[in-house]
Formats: structure tokens, sequence, C-alpha cells
């Protein structure tokens, strides 16, 4: 039986380059997890995904409770047999979900009820209920039921949901089913105040638990904040345990927290702009929406060895956005991913390499330079292969 | 250079065994082409559409014209680089989607003038501007502008519609552009009516066309009334060209109609069918909505090799229909284009071992058969593997 765990490979100032082992496989970090809300990465197979490089995916916890039922997915094997994804799940909680997506009816001590965004039907979640759940999924990483407040609450108010936080987390902790290759994550709150967070932090470290989340950030408070938040929470927390930032983010700002010594990131970002006619490229983002785009025979990104790329030119991504033809988001969210997983195989080799800094100092240099000069500005001259 | 033309290898009363030659490519008929509207095969990828067996797509010179135009796609290299489809493409020559898509304005001796349905831009097509679009698109078979009909004209009316579309036939033949390995083919038209059917693939026998289409059929008249048609119809077409039934059509009108020398089919079926979660199987039309197969581990067809059978339950597939994902559209369509490839390879194999109206009868008893018998009618059982 494979032992939960994170391998600490190598180091260069505080990132940290790894590999963690699942009951369903290993994972290298620094990992990005792409996000398959109701058991899909939303307009790919899960053999695309896999393409991409993507070891690890995230399912949400409070839609799969709603539809098709926790229960439903043990009895058909669980998440993995369920929708045909063989590699580590983590799942989040639930409670992030509840509190942006249902309408919540209250929240207190013993947990939260609520009423589904689906059809209205009631639901409680408490934090033993939410590790049940995701037993049920057979996720390989369960997160704790936590609180996530909104950027802006005031200290005290954030000191009290934080510290709630971590009595949910003991509750996690005593309800989790210990079993080989599986691991419970506890949630480090504390918004943007630095001794909330390094309280957070060390209360859960004392707990020892196979692995910890930085949460509630992304959430409004600007990446500046974010690193700050970052670089006062990450040296309270046990080195030999994965670091997994919550639903971060933009190319920038997984670069920054890789660079203050993150592991894991998940978000919405690559598979969500690609329903939308954004891509991400070595040169910073494309909108394939731009009549610029129109009969341009080039890939969408020159540096990207991905399908999109090899086999497509921007005319005809454009021409698929603009006929909202589901090929469009298909193709846009397959190079999304595998931009994302590039991204993230090229820091874990710089990592490796010692060379962090200036492997991110290039990154930047060349998003910054902007996309490809336009080659059919006046739509009058003749593409050129 | 290739030669554009249709060997006839084997024959089974009036069904016929043979293999179309292209530019692009060659085709083995009796062949279903999934229609690639908008210059791609909704919801598939290229590649995706060839791992189905399909050897050859139709596309539809209305939308392309009007969306991205056939100018630009022909500066981009042609319609088989612009989609990354390199294998044989029939273009219809949009007449059948000025009528019922545009608002049409005029038709008259010379050709038709519309309105696009997408921005009301004013446009006109012609015989000779359908095939100068489809030259431009450079489509493997380029089809003649023709009138087609609603059932129900009169006699009258359809023997006058019938002759414009003789005298556009022979315009289109004076206009296209004669070069190794394409082809323009001619449409019968004449609605139900035999004397007319006649006439119309008399006259276009004569001009020697590469080949010929059956037209205006599937528009309300009724399998019986279709079939009809076809025996009236194919004995005045010339034994040694293709005959290509246009818009047609569930798997039983397809077997039917191969069964009356018919080697050429394409329709939407498939393709639209699994966006709205209806599945083609060897026991007959399924619907993943049904409730019946929430919790169903077993595949949608367990007869089928496709990637969807063999990947995922159709508990999961009703999953996704249900939550209105991507992946559910994409992974019917895989199964449903996949499903009518078997069948037309299933279909060549029995004429060639002159056992086709055995081969048929199989199937038709197979499709009465019905959908599996649920296992989770009470929604109380446990499922089974």
């Amino acid at each position: 039986m494979t032992a939960f765990g994170w391998t600490h490979l190598a180091q260069d100032c505080a990132a940290r380059r790894g590999r963690l082992t699942t009951a369903h496989g290993t994972v290298e970090t620094p990992a990005f997890m792409p996000v398959g809300t109701a058991a899909t990465v939303k307009a790919m197979r899960p053999g695309d995904v896999a393409a991409t490089g993507a070891e690890m995916i995230l399912a949400n916890t409070y839609h799969l409770m709603l539809r098709p039922g926790a229960e439903r997915v043990a009895r058909l094997g669980g998440l993995h047999q369920f929708m045909g994804w063989s590699g580590p799940i983590l799942t989040d909680s639930g409670g992030y979900q509840v509190m942006s997506l249902a309408d919540l009816r209250k929240l207190d001590e013993r947990g939260v009820v609520f009423k589904s965004h689906i059809d209205g039907s009631a639901h409680e979640l408490t934090p033993e209920r939410a590790v049940e759940i995701q037993d049920l999924l057979d996720a390989d990483v369960t997160m704790q039921l936590d609180e996530c407040p909104p950027a802006g609450w005031p200290h005290d108010k954030v000191a009290d949901s934080m510290r709630l936080s971590l009595r949910w987390a003991e509750r996690c902790q005593a309800a989790f089913r210990a079993r080989p290759g599986y691991g419970l994550f506890g949630i480090v709150q504390g918004s943007t105040y630095d001794d909330l967070r390094r309280e957070s932090a060390r209360a859960l470290a004392a707990l020892d638990l196979p692995g910890y989340a930085v949460g509630g950030l992304a959430v409004g408070e600007g990446q500046a904040e974010m690193f700050r938040v970052l670089e006062a929470t990450n040296p309270e927390l046990p080195d030999g345990k994965p670091r997994y930032l919550m639903g971060v983010g933009r190319p920038d700002d997984i670069v920054g927290a890789v660079m203050r010594g993150i592991d894991m990131f998940d978000c919405v970002l690559p598979t969500r702009s690609g329903r939308t006619g954004q891509a991400f490229t070595a040169r910073g983002p494309v909108n394939l929406r731009n009549a610029r785009h129109r009969e341009d025979p080039r890939p969408l990104d020159p540096d990207c060895g991905c399908p999109t790329c090899r086999g497509h030119s921007r005319a005809y991504l454009h021409h698929l956005v603009r006929s909202e033809e589901m090929l469009g988001p298909m193709l846009l969210t397959q190079h999304n991913v595998h931009y994302y997983q590039a991204l993230m195989a090229g820091l874990r080799g710089a990592i490796a390499a010692g060379e962090l800094a200036g492997h991110a100092e290039a990154l930047a240099a060349r998003w910054a330079e902007g996309d490809l000069a336009p080659i059919d500005a006046g739509n009058t001259g003749h593409a050129t292969a």
C-alpha cells in the first residue's frame, strides 16, 4: 500500500521541488490541478487532460454532493471510475461554493445549512459530513471544511472565523478515515492579517496533518497582499508537508507563489478562459475574438507544442469563436491547460537547476512583449504561411 | 494526378459496393459523410472524426460564404487546410440553406438573392457563383445549384422548378473548372412525381456529369415515398457514377436507400442528436436524459467499440447531459458518428459478401429489441458492474 506523503526533492531559495505520493499515483510539484467541477474538466476528455501533462485534478464537493450525489458516485465505484480519471484527485470541502453559489441559510459552530442552487433542496454540510462525502467520492486529498471570509472583513470577525475553521479542522481530523495513500489537508485562514495567518498556520501545524492549504486569498486583496500573506504564512508551515494555494491563479500569480514556497495550485482560469475565447501564451494573453486574427495563418502560440497550436491557425480559432462552435472552447481549453502544465514543468526544471529567479524574469519579460504583431491589419493583404 | 471517379467493386441486388477517388483520397462506398457545416463537425476535432472511420465530410457553402468567406478560406489555403481535415470534402451548393435559413429576396432564372441570417448583408448565389465558391473552398465534390421544392407542391410547379434546376446544372457544368481529382454532381429533383424524377435523371445523365445526387427528399414525404422515388430514379442514372442521397437520414433510411442503389449519404442527425442527449445504438435510439440511466454502470452500447463506450458509463453520460456539461455532446457525438460509420462498414461488408438482405433484416431485428432493460428502476438498488 502506498503511504500518502510529499517528498522534498530540491530547493531554490524558498521554492520547493517535490513529489506527492497518493493512492492513485504521484504528482510532481510544483503542480497545477485543472478544475473538474462537476466530474469533468469542462470541454476536455479525461485523456486530453492527461495529455497536457496534468497529473492531478480538482473536483468540487458542493457540485457533486448535489448532482449526482456522493452516495451514488460511491455506488458507481468512486469518482475516478465515474469520470474516467485514473490519477490523483483533490476535492474541496464544499464550504467555499456553499457560500458563493448556494442560498446559505445558517452558518454556526455545527456547520452550514443551505439550499441547492440547482433545485432548491435543503442540505447540511458539517465538518464530519464534508469528510464523509469526500471519502465516498474516494478523493486522494480531502480538504477540511472551512469558512472563507471575503476581503475586507475586520480583524475581530476574521479572528472568530479563523478559529471556527481551526475547530472544524480538528473535527475533520477526528472524522477522517485514515488509509494508505489518502490525506487530509488543513486550510490556513486569517484574511490579510499576518498575526491571524500565523496563528492559524501554527495551530494547524500542531495537528500534524498530511498537507496544508492557504485559503481565503485571490478574493480581491490584490497580488502584492497575497504575496505578503504567503511570506508571513509559509515559514510557519512544516517543511516536509505539501502546501496548496487554493484558487490561484494567473501565470504570474503562480510563479510568485512558487517562489514563496507553494507546491500546489488550482484555478478555473485556463478552462473558463478557453470558453470565452481567451488564451494564455508565452507572450501573454490573447483574445481570439479580435478581428486581427481573422486571416492569420500562424499558430496561437508558436512556442507551444499542444495539438491546438500544432494543428490549427489563429484564423481558424477566430472563426470557431466567432461562430460559437463548440470546437473553439475545446481547442482553446486544451491549449490553456497545456500552457499551464508547461509553465509548471518549466518551474520544476528551474528549481531543480537552481535557476528559478532567472527563469521567472525571462517568463515575465516574454509576457511583457505582448502578442505577435498582426499580419492582416488592413484586411486587404494576402496571408502568408 | 488523380482522376476523379467511382469504381464499382461489387453488387448485391440493387446495392453497390464501390470506391470514390478524389484529389484528397479515396472513399469506400456506401459512405456516410458527417456534416461539418461551418468548417467543423460540431463538438469533434478533425482527428476524432477520422478515428470514427469517416473518410469524407460535407461542408455547407451557405455558411462558409457568409463566414469566414470563400475568398478568405482560399487565401488561407482552402478548406482542408483551414479546418485541418486532409480527406475528401463535399460542399453543397448553398441553395438549400438559402431557402431554409436566409431571408430570401428573389429566386429567378438568374439565381437567388438573399440576406445573411448572421448580419443581414445582401448576397447573390447564381449557378456560376456557387461553383466559384466551391472552387475557392477547394471542394473535392462540387454540387450544382438547385431549387429544392418543399413536399406537397403541385406537379406543374415542381416541373417548372425541376427544369430550372436542370438549366442551372448546365450552367454549373459550363462554369466548373475541370481538374484532376475534382468532380461536379448534378441533382435530380422532381419531388414525389416519378415522371418528373425520371425526366430529371435522364436529362442529367445526358450531361455525363462525374456524379449524381438525389435531392428534395427527406422533406416530409415519409420513408415509403422516399424509397419509391429512389426505385423510380436510380434505374435512370448511369451505373458507373456515384449516387448521393442528400440529407438522409436515420439508420433505417440509409439501409433502405443502400438496398435501392445509393452510394453516399450525409445528415446532421448523428451530430445534432449527440448535442441533445440522443444516441444511436445496435438496439435502437437511447435518450441519455432519461432517469433510468442515472445509476447504470454499463456502456451506452455494449456492441460498440468507440472511445465513449469503451471509457464511460451510461450513468456518467446521463450526469453530463443533465449537468449540461460540454463533454456530454462531445462524447455522444463521437459515439453517434462512430455508430454511423460502423453501420456503413457493415453494409459494405454485406454487399461484398452478397448477404445484404439478411444483414438488413438482422439490423432491423436488433433495433426492434429496444434498449437494455434498466437496472435501477426503483432507484434503490445497488448498481452492479
